[in-house]
């Protein structure tokens, strides 16, 4: 992996997952100078302070200058802009990637923002915890996940191949597939299950005083885990949601079918079709067991 | 404590939570002879492997006779057979406890099967894991979570307080509250989520076959925590759903309404309302944080 260093790295947005990425950067010494650009003050103030970069700033377009990486790691809906932003000032041969967690609508809006020169190579690490900023950030989040990508038609493969042993030099396994298939697989696995997590919570939120406080109290058995989920980033997840509108729809549809008879079967007191429902669900879970992704 | 002590307990059904307490037990010299009653012969092997009790039977009137206090530990469905097995042969002044997820169901079908003389405390250790049988059992798995205890009118006060130091002696907090708030309470924090959950995993287990084993890979980023809870006990759901139907019902129509406005909010790409939706939802995870319940 001797020839995987970039000289320069710019990360556009260093949150949770970027800091992870510029911290398991520098333990690999996979990259020379890092900078890193943030809109807020104190993000910057806090990456300064962490030592996760040389240099700061708040413009995209300076933070990407001479850089040989560049890393978008902001809300999927300040891509335009920084497409943008940020075209002009690439150098020819710069490889960018970006960590958003919808990839059919950031190849149609942002890839055809890039120069000819540039290399654009689209992906997703399914990691992360609940938590946000520069702060929250480890390279161990990776370990063991995996990370998708999804290659541009004619991209280069020199760049490819090294932005896939990058992750994996974080132990991720890598998987590349077409960006719309990635969207729906990820509408079920992820998408749907936050806004059911933020459903959920959120019609507890409403609840009278004494039987929301009661609810805390009471959290330990399953609704917890869902408030765990739920406590994730509010416009990282509100841009997901906008953005993969139709897969997320689609899945919403199916859930609500199956919801609805569920509900029947409690009324009618339906106890195999129950029964019967929940026993299935177990299989799936082995699955994920010996799959080692539990 | 030293007057905590049961010459026999006799426990009907010892699976997660009945092993867990028979080990507290064990563990805090609060019983003397354990007898554990089971229906499946696997079961009772599995409980003299593990020396969890002294006895075994698949017969609940052996089992209870000369018992000083008796645990039901089965599913809520087989409340009502056990109660008039066992009612002829309790010894008087005996205690009776349960572990039952749902409360006024218990009290006005179980209770009022109980001959006079005999005590009995309803209760429900809020806690476990998703696991069952009672090779999963451990005493910590009581530690720092609630014990909430619904006693009926007019009951023992030596028996409620007997029952409370017995879950104290495992680090429980323990609660009393009315049969019809526990439920309330309850459906909002287990058992909706839990329907949830299976549902959801139901949803991906009707996928594709293609699409199913690229869900399990791709697990890692909320739909894995779904599918730990859904791999709870079936039979032991199945009857909490049945027995505590009013509650879930109306919990699941107040999510229903809640649900529908996040899908139109996507529909028609209101990402304020979403984002605002979001954010409220990160204050109650800060408060069961705050609360140790995290």
């Amino acid at each position: 992996m001797s020839d995987l260093f970039f000289e320069r790295v710019a990360f556009i947005g260093i949150g949770h997952i970027g800091s992870s990425l510029a911290r398991l950067l520098r333990r690999e010494k996979i990259a020379g100078t890092i900078i890193a650009c943030a809109r807020r003050k104190e993000t910057l103030d806090a990456v300064l302070r962490l030592k996760l970069a040389e240099e700061v700033t708040d413009d995209p377009a300076k933070a990407v200058e001479n850089a040989d990486l560049v890393v978008i790691a902001t809300p999927l809906s300040t891509y335009g802009d920084i497409g943008k932003a940020i075209a002009p000032h690439l150098k020819p041969g710069a490889i960018v990637t970006d960590v958003g967690s919808v990839k059919e609508l950031v190849i149609r809006d942002f890839v055809p923002l890039m120069p000819e020169g540039v290399h654009v190579v689209p992906g997703h690490p399914v990691a992360g915890t609940e938590n946000s900023g520069p702060e929250s950030g480890f390279p161990e989040v990776f370990r063991d996940r995996w990370c998708i990508l999804t290659p541009v038609p004619f991209g280069n493969a020199d760049a490819l191949d090294k932005i896939t042993r990058m992750w994996k030099s974080g132990q991720m396994q890598v998987a590349t597939m077409d960006a719309a298939h990635h969207d729906r697989v990820l509408a079920i696995t992820s998408h749907v299950p936050h806004l059911i997590a933020y459903t959920i919570v959120g019609t507890a939120t409403d609840l009278e005083d004494t039987l929301k406080s009661e609810v805390i109290k009471f959290s330990a058995s399953g609704f917890r885990d869902f408030t765990r989920i739920a406590a994730s980033d509010p416009v990282m997840w509100r841009d997901i949601f906008l953005n993969n509108r139709e897969a997320v729809l689609e899945v919403l549809q199916r859930l609500n079918e199956d919801l609805t008879a569920m509900q029947r079967a409690i009324r009618w007191g339906e106890g195999d079709k129950l029964q019967e429902r929940f026993a299935k669900t177990r299989a799936i879970r082995r699955s994920i067991v010996e799959a080692k992704q539990a």
